[in-house]
């Protein structure tokens, strides 16, 4: 059971505030924990990894994080080897002024690359910082806020797992196709468990959620998912908290792809009855990510022969036309295109282009008898992308 | 030496016309040859392409060829055992108006996919054919605009090998990544070269051009390149024809990216210093590709650290950032951006601005010391490709 709401977890701290990196919006947030927690985190396969992430691996190779500390407005990569020291600065500033060590901060920053943290004005933001945490949901919403970008809205998720729970926060809406996105990710819980079994357990929730959506193909240089747990609610069993955790990851990525820059559409996609994961994957992919599909999807334009295209431009497989069936729609009302109808030549255009005007679009597309399939999750491609992304930085 | 223009080729007629597919513009034209060719074609590497491509491929297994009919407005995919049927009727009915055999005969469609062709319309546009087609400049014309769909001008050019010339005309503008896109292109010579040379002559000078654009990523169940010599001008140098020919090719490809659907701008990008062939490719591709490189040209917004994520996508080779060279524009006064920049702190942006401002923006990147190098064309995403594509049946 998971709840899309915030949940107070004991032990730790949050606060999100305004510095002026940019603007006069919330840039700068902070979580910090009582004690020193176990901890696991998955991070962008970008080879250009910005240096927050660089540092940021480096102060979890223990295992252990007592405090994350987040800015918005700037991304700190391809900032040269100032972009090393800025991002150890800050972790040093957080750590003197909270009484923790530096190694046990781990440091995000999510926007603009290529321009150097105004590091004056993170100083000054540091002062007097372990004043600004606090615990009720306040602080929490503050700072959900300042991680934001282009999102148009805070995503957060509660769940339980046993006597414990569990609160992520996410951000992300462009330069979306983790794997391992500039999604930033922060879950918190007061379970306890080994570092190892909870990297473990991360690694397989991104997997099936974060690392299966896609905004528009760009695979960002700062994407970071966290857990850091307490141990204050003893342990748990772990299967039942990789189930929750995967269902809360699976919720944010969703939340991340509808709020997808421009977006107006969710889209879920299905591939079934490949030969192989990599061929349903492949597939996934293909459709999930043409633009044409996308466009087609924003115009509620029943142009099916688009989902043909793309699913014969993975040129590693074939798929027989013949075995081929696309379903639009759930439930009762879903429509199914396969080779009978085209024979009869009897494709109802006007039900799918009603499917296709739906918030969330729901498409299964089965592409032989094979066993192997894989979910995958969207959005429409709008002039509002393009609107957002032409004049991003001036 | 090649020339945007068109030159009669001798032994070749053509036309183009109305026969209402649907709407009153040009949708039907022909090439045909007085006497048999030899010929060679590429065509679409994806797994559903249409009938045309295989009935195309078939008629040209013996390297032979005397006609080309093309309709637009309507690709003839995803249309069951019937648009197998339909490609072949249609080649009938070329043949018989015209005293070929219908093994001579290569269908082209382009258009929209999952709609059968009208074929009651396309038999009444086939009586009379003969007296259709002539060999005036105005033929030739009228077959370049028949060819046209979302395209905005007409596409050829002309070139010369020895005593031979050869015509080329091309179409395309949206579903462009070829990997030979619906792009098609005939080209017609008087030289006299063996089929399996032209084969292979083709095949190179394809590679180099047509299957380095993209658009939008989205490759074609259609595109179709075609070559047919009658041998008229007797033998050529065959490095020369190559040579031309791959220059000519690379004219029209570069034609098809400047138009791709929306585009304002034509972007040219080299890459050098990969450790592979492949290393270039991939990197070229995935910044030629890269929405937030595209949208950000279209701005003429000089968000540079886009380029730095779009080559860290290539997940199987690390590039180190020092190595990283990045040129705007070319020239005297073009821009270069790397480690010592970056050190100093003096990204000019003003100036990469105004390189992104021009027509044809050049760029090139240099990932490090390795001796291969890539050369590929793409375009800018702006509202317009969302506004086309949106409501394309509709």
């Amino acid at each position: 059971m998971i709840e899309n709401k915030i949940e107070i977890i004991p032990g730790f701290s949050w606060f999100g505030k305004n510095i002026g990196i940019k603007d006069n919006t919330l840039d700068f947030g902070g979580i910090l924990a009582d004690t020193v927690c176990n901890a696991a985190g998955v991070f962008t396969k970008n080879t250009m990894a910005g240096p927050p992430v660089i540092v940021g691996k480096e102060h979890l190779r223990d295992g252990k994080l007592q405090a994350v500390i987040v800015n918005s407005k700037n991304a700190n990569v391809a900032t040269s080897t100032q972009g090393i020291k800025d991002a150890k600065i800050i972790c040093s500033l957080v750590a003197e002024s909270c009484g923790i060590q530096t190694e046990m901060v781990l440091p995000s920053s999510t926007g603009v690359i290529g321009k150097r943290l105004p590091m004056d004005v993170i100083t000054n933001g540091c002062k007097s910082l372990k004043q600004d945490f606090g615990k009720t949901e306040q602080h929490i919403i503050d700072f959900a806020h300042s991680i934001m970008t282009t999102d148009t809205r805070t995503k957060w998720v509660t769940g339980k797992a046993g006597n414990a729970k569990i609160l992520g926060i996410a951000k992300g809406s462009g330069m979306i196709e983790p794997n391992m996105a500039t999604m930033l990710c922060y879950f918190m819980s007061d379970a306890k468990i080994e570092s190892d079994k909870l990297h473990q357990i991360l690694t397989n929730a991104v997997n099936k959620s974060f690392n299966r959506i896609s905004v528009d193909t760009d695979t960002s240089t700062s994407d970071t998912v966290i857990i850091m747990c307490n141990g204050l609610a003893g342990p748990v069993d772990l299967n039942e908290f990789e189930s929750t955790l995967t269902e809360m990851s699976i919720f944010l990525a969703k939340e991340i792809a509808s709020d997808g820059e421009g977006a107006t559409k969710l889209i879920e996609l299905v591939v079934s009855g490949a030969q192989t994961q990599e061929q349903a994957l492949l597939t996934a992919k293909s459709v999930i990510n043409s633009p044409l599909i996308k466009t087609a999807i924003y115009g509620s334009d029943p142009n099916w022969g688009r989902f043909v295209m793309a699913i014969g431009k993975v040129f590693q497989y074939s798929v027989n036309i013949s075995d081929l069936k696309i379903y639009f729609g759930k439930g009762a009302d879903r429509i199914r295109l396969d080779a009978e109808v085209l024979d009869r030549n009897e494709v109802p255009l006007d039900k799918i282009s009603a499917i296709l005007g739906n918030n969330e679009v729901h498409i299964e597309i089965v592409i032989g008898k094979g066993l192997y399939s894989e979910k995958v999750w969207g959005c429409d491609l709008t002039e509002g992308y393009v609107n957002i992304n032409a004049h991003y930085t001036t």
